[in-house]
């Protein structure tokens, strides 16, 4: 593989977990990348590939302890969440650039934490200093800054999908219901009775019909202008490893014709390289199907409007169901991150994440 | 196996198909009933079990086509939609007692048809005639009745669950928002490109954003009192052969407490046979879970509220959201027209219907 | 569910794996037998549908600590492996009978249990007084015995299917070559970093390529005259909850006939209430296939012989694969043991035992 | 994407399939080829993307009619079998440069069309003209060839295998049986009631316990020295789209130790850049596992020896248990075929096939 000139010396913390494993994978095969060191403190001294068994032959890197670390030109932290703001100054210390793939720097007022995640935030302080790292919505900013943050993968999907949609204002009422369908991978690598397999194949498992910490961040990205959007989140884990369908309801305009929707997608999206429209008039994939991102860095998105003549609109207008489908560990995290990285250190965002994706599969 | 006095000769029309083969499975253990006939035009002549294999030793069976129906005393018809109400007249001289499971007399405005299917009735004079045959709200009507249709699958669960809230008269402003998660045995045994399994499996696939034609009979069936409820349904189809897990999400007054909600439940179905209400605080399966009702007719639902800390109400109220599983085979057709069946007949309503389901599965 | 005048008290010992549980499930719906308890010494106390949810409103049955025993009629023993043989001569004095699930008593070579489980044996006395508890292969012993073993779940599979060929001396040279795939639960209840739903799922894991345990097993049991059989035996974990599918690559007389081999069998199993033989010239399900078997007591078995042409004899004979299907926790392990309880207790050898599988599943 | 100077114009004949599908996918994002046609007669005029969906964005070709075929440099043929073998010449005429991923050409004995797929081959002059293009066994043949055919799928994973050890002499009798756990992708993209979701789901499904054609092509493949091996081959179908486990029994000398198979396997492989020996003493992936492979064109092999003393070798030596796990569309059809090209044409032999696979997946 050739490595072209501008090369930037990277570092993982957290790199046993499903994240980091993904990330590492991304920037193994990524032109302008050296991986210097990958953590585990449980793992450490043993082959990466003994953790993450795809990437055998691949590399000979093998996990350290956080202590080892050395001074890079950008750390990747995929600890548990409340783990990095614990020692965020130490690893600011560390690197220039900081992208955290955990929840510890999305919400930019600390209270969202106590509320949300029923902890204070440990340096609340630097909540400030991180951008919300969708490129898609703060790109610029994300150029420009030296701390990204990730975003939670069933909010990734929902906040894309409806972005469009609130910056058009489109969105009468902002009342907005969301049901998110997601596999196992999001859950991390901790075995439980829950995640054993025999309890957990198959199932269609309703595991926060209310409360799931995600929807402070769809708050916060959606709050565009006016009143922040009332949002009603559920998510249910399906048979799954990795991916996502959210489904949302909002409601527009009754006069709103379905190319004025495509317009508004377009015109937000056109030039986005990882967002497809799809909505198809025939065939087996008319919508978006997750599956068929499953090591792809795209979001899939489309949506279909309410037969007025079964279902007349009321008094908020008419429903417009927009489902979007990503993978968890890509668009979701890994692959997102990476884009981030790519345009904080100038490189073509595109660079490493050219996957397709599988058919069939 | 014993077999009680009374008894039954019941015939099945359409047996080669999902909700036929599993009407015959239960009919063929059920102690009060002698299956005389099962019919299949494609498959006339050969063995029930040749279609059905997990039948194999359990009868001597073979399909016969229509034409040779002798009159019995019950006939279950499961053909496709559209085929019962063109000879409905036909089944009604060959036994005094029917009971459909196609979509042809779920509906009692002939109207209806026109809007969700897209055909005139033919036979609209007979939409009177039928009962809506889910026990639980239909018990008496159907003990009376001589014609009882089956209800869809879909329908099924999300009209169980929110029922007692409608006649409690818990729902403020009637729009529901519904979603529903549903296995591939529900789309029926027609093989195409969309159900082949290497594109079939492992989907999340929004397969009727809007339009479902199963809301018709939510409609219907949740119109209790004042206006009709504003039902804004989806379904997905998910990596399942068997089940469904609804979701909806409805609108309560904001002093309405958990306890009360018990009360609202536990008062409409206490005494009935095949409801669980499931909410628990703790173990892997606190909410309902479809794998674990698979063969089994049994309804689980449960609910939870919205935290008023984290989602504060709006003007519709406080948002409750309500989970009900089924199997779609068994309460979702086979079971539940079988248990309708037991109470037509005189017969104890759970009589053939023990199966708990399976753990693990 | 009306109870027939013998009723027999029994207890279940380590009632919270997935053999207790499954036990625990016919139990409750056998006609003829009370189940007074139900142990666990970690969940003692907790009502035992917190860990079985599919037994939810079918008991108020709670689990008890093991010192809490009291005497009954027959105790099923479900514990994990070794600890049964610990504790045999007080569980001996609670009851008259005995059945244990585990691989404590399969054996009856005392030195079996150093070379292939590694551990020598707490109460080598014990193992004679054992009956190696496959109906098929030991009815009028089980009559008779107080004390029962079952049997391995993939010992039980490979056995049943080539019992009728030993038997008949229809095998050449007595290597034969076992493949079984099974589902994870036949791995318990244990949950771990393998079993971990992203780890596990979709995966076709061989576990045990050499060495597996449940090969004594076989040999002990096929050597019915002559030198004990050569046995190559290698598991392999797929994807799938429940079910043993176990192929059989045995060799015969070249000049022994299709109809002969059919013959052999008939001979073998024609009264055998829970032995199907399954070869069909067409259809989707021309050969034992386990996933028709889940909940049900059915061990189904097929053949076929090499062609000739293809593939000439060499000097073993003609190769035959022998196909075998059952559910592991049901005929290889709570279904079979229910079945020798009836034997034991005088009841009808399928009382509670009726579920015949489903279809589509 | 940057393009190399070396450039190949090159179409693919019959791209509807899951292996045209799949070629075309990799042929897409390799830097020195240009996808110049692809065809489909029941597809022509529609975007290639209509039917394999992962190609979105990524190409705005069109199918074709196979009448249109221009002449390129290299023309893939991924037709069903018997149809390449009816239009070689003309092929022949479009392309100096043939790739055949169809059974057409890979027998070198016309006979063996007659006795393994029941019919004569249209042009047995041809056969001989072809090289059977697994590159691990004839890179320098592949290398000079103008016509390359692709190997089964079962049959690549088996060769790969047990190559070194027929290679190295280390099998005694040459009697080997062969176990393939295989996904529903390999039987291609035609609907049927034996693939309707409903039915294929969670099957384990033996379809071919003997005869399966693949045998002719291990038989050719691995007849090296002395007396052609005799294959007692098996197939089954498992819960899965993509991939397969070949899991093998040989003997090999009893005096022969571990550490001499490994070396006999690093002799033959270790610079392979698409084979991995995967033997790992602990840890969860300790043997090779298809699903880490899912897109990727590794061939991953393992080993384990039979204990002596749990079960002493016979007359015919000590069994070695061989595993081998492929992506039966990369390694087993469209992979393996693009390594192919790369060697006809002098590029790199891995150029675009980079893909490492996912964990968890």
């Amino acid at each position: 593989m050739t490595r072209a000139n501008t090369q930037a010396r990277v570092s993982i913390v957290g790199g046993s977990g499903y994240t980091g494993g993904e990330t590492l994978r991304l920037l193994l095969d990524h032109p302008q990348v050296e991986v210097t060191r990958v953590t585990s403190e449980s793992n450490a001294g043993k082959f990466v590939h003994s953790v993450h068994p795809n990437l055998r032959r691949r590399t000979a890197l093998k996990f350290e302890s956080m202590e080892g670390l050395k001074s890079c030109d950008l750390l990747f932290l995929c600890l548990p969440h409340g783990e990095a703001m614990k020692r965020i100054e130490h690893f600011a210390s560390l690197a220039p650039k900081l992208i955290d793939l955990s929840a510890d720097f999305r919400l930019r007022q600390a209270a969202d934490y106590d509320q949300w995640y029923g902890h204070s935030h440990a340096h609340p302080q630097w909540l400030g200093k991180f951008v919300y790292g969708i490129p898609e919505l703060h790109r610029e900013e994300i150029k420009k800054s030296n701390y990204v943050t990730g975003a939670g993968c069933l909010a990734t999907a929902a906040i894309l999908s409806l972005y469009p949609l609130f910056k058009a204002g489109a969105v009468n009422h902002k009342r907005v219901f969301i049901e998110a369908k997601v596999g196992s991978s999001a859950a991390g690598n901790k075995a439980s009775l829950a995640s054993h397999h025999p309890e957990r194949s198959g199932s269609v498992r309703s595991f926060e019909p209310t409360g799931h910490r995600h929807t402070a961040e769809m708050i916060q990205e959606l709050s565009l202008a006016g009143p922040a959007p009332q949002i009603y989140f559920s998510a249910t884990a399906i048979e799954a490893v990795r991916g996502i369908l959210s489904t949302s309801h909002v409601f527009v305009n009754p006069d709103l014709e379905e190319k004025e929707i495509w317009k508004i997608y377009r015109g937000c999206y056109e030039a986005e390289p990882f967002i497809r429209i799809v909505k198809e008039r025939s065939g087996v994939y008319r919508y978006p199907e997750p599956k068929l991102l499953i090591g792809s860095n795209y979001c899939d998105m489309g949506f279909e409007l309410e037969d007025s003549g079964k279902c007349p609109p009321d008094e908020s207008g008419r429903r417009l169901v927009v489902m979007a489908a990503i993978d968890n560990l890509m668009k979701g995290a890994a692959g997102n991150a990476v884009q981030a990285m790519n345009l904080m250190l100038g490189f073509d965002e595109t660079t490493g994440l050219g996957f397709p994706g599988l058919h069939p599969v």
